[in-house]
């Protein structure tokens, strides 16, 4: 059996007139006047490997070297001249001159190029349906390492704080409400069935009535999702409940870790404490909880300005409970009618009647459909609120304050790519806008269901000082959830929970309206064991799917995925899932309904 | 919100008459004229703390105190007297006199006392249904503390071999050979299922095809086994695979990891390399294929001295190609008629037709019923191999080899036991057999079935000198496969695996005869892989669970197991599994059969 004596990423040009042995893949094959170059790869690079067809342990074999072949070579460390250095590789000064080669697997033609740039433009189905091979890719590799470390250095970091890793179950009890469940039928228990768990929240609170004080667990979640463009059937939370402890001290250690996960992975330093913003701020002037403050165009609200406005539109919106918010898209005054179509539509496609707007050309002059409505007041206070200057472009919503705040948000966004596209706005790749956002309300009022739900879930404690507003106002109570948001993406939630018995049952029942005979059979667990001395405890829940995603400057979470299912949840390479038998049926005590249902 | 200054087991006589606050449940109560003791505990330990009533601030709460509740309490450290100091306490010569008591939450009477040596030996369903207060137990913390430094352990050692930490799916294809699965009905796929993974076994040959070379993951696993004395649906294990390796690398890379457990957990330096047996000699002396080797009562073959022996089921045994062993369990011949009966049950549950046996008295007279048919030979030859002595025991077997070795094997275990009741066979809870079981037949000829099945699974490589073996006479061809042993319990399980797609090919079809479709539609796309430069690649799977059990001196792995299933699958403490809602299983397009059936 074969060993290497080093890496193909290795040698230098002080190893010249060593004999090593490398083993690896055929990257590249070149003949150059019947000496045969092969840049031989393994996981950590690239090493030139040249061989000379007059070697006679060489001549056989030879012939049959393929890319992506698996081969073993022994040989010697050369100097390559001047002319033949590759500045480009770490090992370009050198080569080996191969003198023996085994050929341990041979490869057919791959069914596409393995290379960096051009394979990223492969269909994603073909390079899903032969992931091994483009997990061979250097960066694909890089994202794997990424995410290697990143798990190490969270568990490092929490080991220090003394958390306890502990691993929760899969196989948990079903609780239809939130996101859909996984269900797994038990053979042993006919007629009954597990969900898969969404998260370890149930568990985790009991560890901490259990007394362990301090948890985590880099957990495996499912939910059964509509796949969104970048959601996965299974996925990875950064999982953690402390007991004892406030919000100040969870910030202080998520930072922390964050802290920690970014100087291992990247030697960045983050700086620490992060900005917070209230809920409220939050959508006030980003239109949106995970605000992306990588760049500035705030919204501002004009609702006091235009209360009395001669535009009929933005007087009766105001007059109606709505609010009038604008923000200045800096600069975008040369938006095409095509690009000003697809905002109006993005506006429509949340709830807006058009989208209104004012452009200020280069010359100063403000065009606009709705500006003859607008008193001089009214100009003068967008002008210097907005700070209107030549070149730009004001956005105007009107509605109810949610959706104006929501429709302005995205139309924020899609204005700020429409900058970058311009390179009027350039974010650098290592720019980390780290944040808190808190304050969220407790519980929003669901117009379909008629009662209030949970924003988060509920079993998220109100800030203290709300809490006699639970049954006089309830959409008023704060909740104690905070939000991690980088550059505009959630990265993680978490909350301190409610510990007490009574409030919990409270809010399950008198709030939020659950029927008694739901909450014992859902939550009964819960509630009783509060009842034996449950401590103040607080967790929060990291996406570690999109962080590495976002370390290793990748759009998409399945680019970090070793094997990732497609939108319709399936394994392309494996062909999961399939039919079962009728047999493993049987024993399940299940059947397939009529699929034309 | 509270600021713990210490927790409870920090306190030392070198801390008196500093103030402070700690944090925790009552653990005990006691009056003592008047002054209330409470032994304060949190994860690490107890504290003393004692109440003066007279104390102003603590006149109101001290009459709610509860065990079990959780207070908050400042106040000032004071040294015992001597007379007062606790030496089993770490902190026995100190206690804090309260100056102030939040009472966070009371606690109803838990169900059972929280005793470790009480709690044992309450009903275990009842410690399930409230396993967060079982947890609260100093002995069940330490088995989850032990846990997660086991899992850091790991972690850490197979992080400095440059191992990656790579997640692979749970929801996987169904391949409905080997254990049973737990099957998951897909919703965006309806009539589809996936399967929970029974290990990730053909993800990492995967991820070896991609050229990750090493790598490692604290997998959860899950079987629908009818549950046995100590398995679970879900459990887990460190699971590994490496590119570009032999048997050798193995067996070092897996004495360093467990060498750094046993040293992180216990700080107990096992010797390594391990010692080595072939399976043949394990069946042979041991008569199992996980020999316990902390005691001897090794087994010996006599089928040659019984060739022609006057004793007619010895020599007809031998005749018709089966074999006669025997072992001598030293110093049992005070064994009882129950002991003796309990043996010879044990024997024929095995497919024995009985238990034959020499009993030999304290004065040396041999007693047996079949003594008159041997020949003086042959006692002399029994007297010799088996060291027989006086107050021994010797047994027999005799019947083919694999079910003579099988019902030894398991009477030298039972003989192991009388002789620990007895006193007369020590074995110290500190010592630790490690074992390397190797060269396991690649296959064996299964009587049901008509055709041979895969020892250990269809991706173990045959040893290289064997593999011309493969047509001709496929039982004698020894696979690389290899198990690590710990003290009579296999620990972990791998093999070098085929990693040429012909062989792999040849060993689906024309050895295990699975038919062409079958091997197409659930390992096609692994034959595929291979094609396309597939590394020499090894690997090798431990159990999480069992080596912590042993770690922690527990008996079974559900002590180990922070939220453990029953032997039916259920979660006593939130009643899962559960029924689903009609709406749940539409959704899935399945629907449960009448379960009278």
């Amino acid at each position: 059996m074969m060993k290497r004596t080093h890496t193909c990423n290795a040698l230098r040009k002080n190893d010249v007139g060593k004999s090593v042995t490398l083993i690896g893949w055929v990257d590249t094959l070149r003949d150059h006047g019947g000496i045969q170059f092969v840049d031989l790869r393994d996981r950590t690079g690239l090493t030139q490997v040249v061989f000379d067809p007059q070697h006679a342990a060489l001549k056989e074999d030879l012939h049959h070297l393929r890319h992506e072949s698996v081969i073993e070579i022994s040989g010697t460390v050369s100097a390559r001249g001047e002319a033949e250095t590759n500045s480009k590789l770490p090992t370009g000064e050198i080569e080996v001159s191969a003198e023996s080669l085994i050929i341990h697997n041979t490869s057919e033609t791959p069914p596409f190029p393995l290379d960096d740039e051009k394979t990223d433009k492969v269909n994603e189905d073909l390079r899903l349906h032969y992931r091994y091979l483009d997990l061979r890719r250097p960066s694909m590799y890089n994202n794997l390492f990424v995410r290697s470390k990143a798990s190490k250095a969270t568990r490092d970091f929490l080991d220090e704080q003394e958390f306890l890793e502990i691993e929760t179950p899969c196989l948990f009890k079903s609780t239809p409400e939130g996101a859909r469940e996984f269900l797994v039928p038990s053979r042993l228990n006919p007629g009954k069935f597990y969900a898969l768990a969404q998260s370890p929240q149930q568990y985790k609170q009991m560890l901490m009535v259990a007394g362990v004080e301090r948890y985590y667990q880099l957990a495996r979640c499912f939910r059964d999702e509509d796949l969104r463009a970048d959601r996965q059937p299974e996925f990875t939370q950064i999982d953690l409940e402390m007991s004892f402890i406030d919000r100040e001290d969870m910030y202080e250690l998520i930072e922390g870790l964050l802290k920690r996960i970014w100087k291992d992975c990247l030697n960045v330093d983050i700086p620490t404490p992060f900005p917070r913003m209230s809920f409220e701020d939050a959508m006030n002037q980003y239109g949106v909880d995970k605000p992306d403050t990588r760049f500035d165009l705030k919204i501002e609200d004009f609702s006091d300005c235009f209360k009395k406005s001669g535009f009929k539109v933005f007087q009766g919106t105001i007059a109606s409970g709505g609010v009038v918010k604008a923000f200045n898209a800096k600069g975008l005054s040369d938006a095409t009618q095509g690009e000003m179509r697809e905002l109006e539509n993005t506006a429509k496609s949340l709830g807006a009647k058009g989208l209104a707007f004012i452009r200020i050309t280069e010359e100063g002059e403000w065009k606009s459909p709705i500006l003859k409505f607008f008193s001089e007041e009214e100009k003068a206070e967008l002008q210097e609120r907005l700070n209107i200057e030549n070149g730009d472009l004001v956005f105007f919503g009107a509605a109810e304050w949610d959706r104006t705040c929501a429709i302005l948000g995205r139309i924020r966004l899609e204005a700020a790519q429409l900058l970058k596209k311009r390179g009027r706005l350039s974010i650098p790749d290592d720019q980390y806008n780290f944040l808190w956002v808190i304050e969220f309300p407790l519980m929003l009022f669901d117009e379909e269901e008629g009662r209030y739900m949970a924003t988060h879930h509920p079993f998220t404690s109100p800030v203290p000082e709300d809490i006699e507003l639970l049954d006089s106002d309830p959409k008023a109570v704060r909740g104690q959830h905070y939000d991690c948001v980088l550059n505009g993406m959630e990265i993680g939630g978490g909350s301190i929970r409610i510990h007490q018995p009574a409030l919990q049952k409270k809010v399950f029942e008198d709030i939020l309206k659950i029927p008694v005979d739901i909450v014992e059979e859902r939550f009964g667990y819960m509630l009783k064991s509060f009842k034996y001395g449950a401590p103040p405890h607080g967790g929060i829940a990291l996406g570690l799917d999109r962080i590495v995603s976002i370390l290793t400057n990748r759009p998409y979470i399945r680019d970090v995925i070793a094997f990732p299912k497609t939108q319709r949840g399936q394994d392309l390479m494996n062909d999961a899932p399939s039919t079962a038998t009728p047999a493993q049926l049987r024993a399940l005590h299940i059947e397939v309904n009529d699929l034309e249902d």
